[in-house]
């Protein structure tokens, strides 16, 4: 299966790296808004071509993975490549997710293209975890809880302050609150009591330290409603021990089953990831494959990570699944 | 969708419960080997009926919820019922499924009906999660710990030893290798190093405690291979602290991702259950809507688990799990 890859920043990284290691997979190009000449790739031998001649490559790619971000690039990038490719995106901007289905979705049956919205971990694994639990404990309680891990868009809101020469912020899940649910309660949380926030901020020499505690801590929505930490570190040390990107969280249900609600039932899926943008290219490659193995089949237009049958995910024949998987 | 149970041992208890959870299902009848006189439901007004007469409901079930023993009941009784209702089981002998599998598919095939087999949680919810896992992370290593749980296998065992009126064993997951595993170690374990087994006994009076104790640890490929641990206790004690049926476990895969396998990212979907036989009805239950609808869109054979787009296990429509559960 030829795969492109749209976009080359972390996400575009994690999708190569996640190519070469699927032996049925192999990565035919990389696009870019840039200068393709200042581009430099891990996959040696693969052309970087710039991305206004993508639709010359239209014979040449199997699936497309958009690598764009959700703000601006895939409500406009993602229908327009439908009419040409097969395509995959990860767009997280869960209160627009069925305006972005609705117009992908037209686009792709428009050009008889399969296309795959929304996948990664969340939106993504998460939500298939949320979905099969709830199926099986209709009678229950769902829990979210992300961390610890790097947060961008509330880094990039630290970094938006004025005495902000760089910022990372750290959403950490409440412990307690986790084992309470692990343990089967069904208690009632406020954004308080399930996250806090951990900031660490490098300031310009000079700022008012104390200013820019106190203007983190109190901004409506992105950290008011948190018990949140402000510590301030040089440059060097940002470096040294903030450059990765770490992320995870469970999704954990908990109901109830038996005469009188009598027995409790606990499900979770739990992801500690050392890196984001790798994990959430794995997934994409995943579903790249199902996405392609659709659209060979004839099933065109806009799907979920709710459609797809987990045996189209596979490089495995349905019977060695059926022999060693089950 | 009417559903019919089939089999009415702690298993089709189990599958009433979750049926009457789910306000698009009903339970037409329950189908015993017993004397039906001899059989009291929990659902108000449900007939009970004898499995003899399972033939004269062709007409009134949608899919038939077949709950009989691996051993001995379901490689008959799985395929002879695919013949003429669409049915799901919970076959669990793994060595044996694709030979199940394909006298099930065979019989489906034929009469026009969808069946689906060694569904439940292992197999079932843990075969998927071991394929999702894998198909992120081709490169990484995959751990099944089973417990803190009754195995029915294992009680049973002991239950054969001369002098033993009747006994309980717990499979327990050795914590500190399941921590190994969480931070992203792939060691080799030996079963030993990966469970513990804990057996409680009620011994007749006067019996030669030593030797059923000696009977048990030495048991070949039952516990031999473990750490066991036998305790005599009364059969007041047997009824008051064993009576339940609690199990679960752990469906762990680490894999690496990056530049020279520079980060680790852990998967794991965990069960805490209360009771093992509801939790699996609720599974049943769950797929016995997905075999309904692809019985409707005239998808017939034999499926597993791998087959079935998780939406069609979703009594809500596509547009709503787009738009809220994405």
């Amino acid at each position: 299966m030829n795969i492109g890859i749209y976009g080359y920043g972390n996400l575009g990284r994690g999708v190569e790296d996640a190519i070469r290691r699927n032996p049925d997979m192999s990565l035919a190009a990389v696009f870019t808004r840039r200068d393709p000449q200042t581009l430099s790739i891990h996959t040696p031998g693969v052309p970087v071509v710039s991305a206004e001649e993508v639709l010359d490559w239209k014979d040449r790619i199997d699936v497309l993975v958009i690598c764009g971000g959700s703000a601006t690039d895939l409500p406009g990038m993602t229908p327009e490549l439908a009419k040409h490719f097969n395509v995959i995106d990860s767009y997280d901007n869960h209160s627009q997710i069925p305006k972005h289905f609705e117009s992908v979705d037209k686009a792709a049956l428009g050009g008889k293209k399969t296309a795959l919205i929304s996948c990664g971990w969340d939106p993504g694994m998460f939500s298939l975890n949320r979905l099969y639990a709830g199926c099986i404990l209709p009678d229950g309680s769902d829990y979210t809880f992300w961390g610890k891990g790097v947060s961008q868009g509330h880094s990039d809101a630290i970094r938006r302050i004025e005495g902000v020469l760089d910022a990372r912020q750290y959403t950490v899940p409440v412990e307690e609150a986790v084992e309470r649910v692990r343990k089967g309660e069904q208690p009632d949380f406020t954004a308080r009591q399930k996250h806090t926030r951990e900031c660490f901020v490098v300031a310009e020499e000079g700022a008012d330290l104390e200013r820019i505690r106190r203007e983190i801590v109190t901004m409506p929505a992105y950290f008011e409603p948190y018990d949140t930490t402000v510590t301030f570190i040089s440059m060097e040390e940002m470096k040294a021990n903030h450059s990765e990107l770490p992320h995870g969280g469970s999704v954990i249900r908990t109901g109830a089953t038996g005469q009188d609600d009598g027995h409790k039932q606990v499900i979770e899926y739990k992801l500690t990831l050392d890196s984001n943008p790798e994990f959430t290219g794995s997934v994409l490659v995943a579903y790249a494959r199902a996405v392609g193995r659709m659209a060979a089949r004839g099933d065109f237009g806009c799907k979920s990570v709710f459609d797809v049958a987990p045996a189209d995910l596979s490089v495995l024949p349905r019977s060695e699944l059926i022999a060693h998987m089950l």
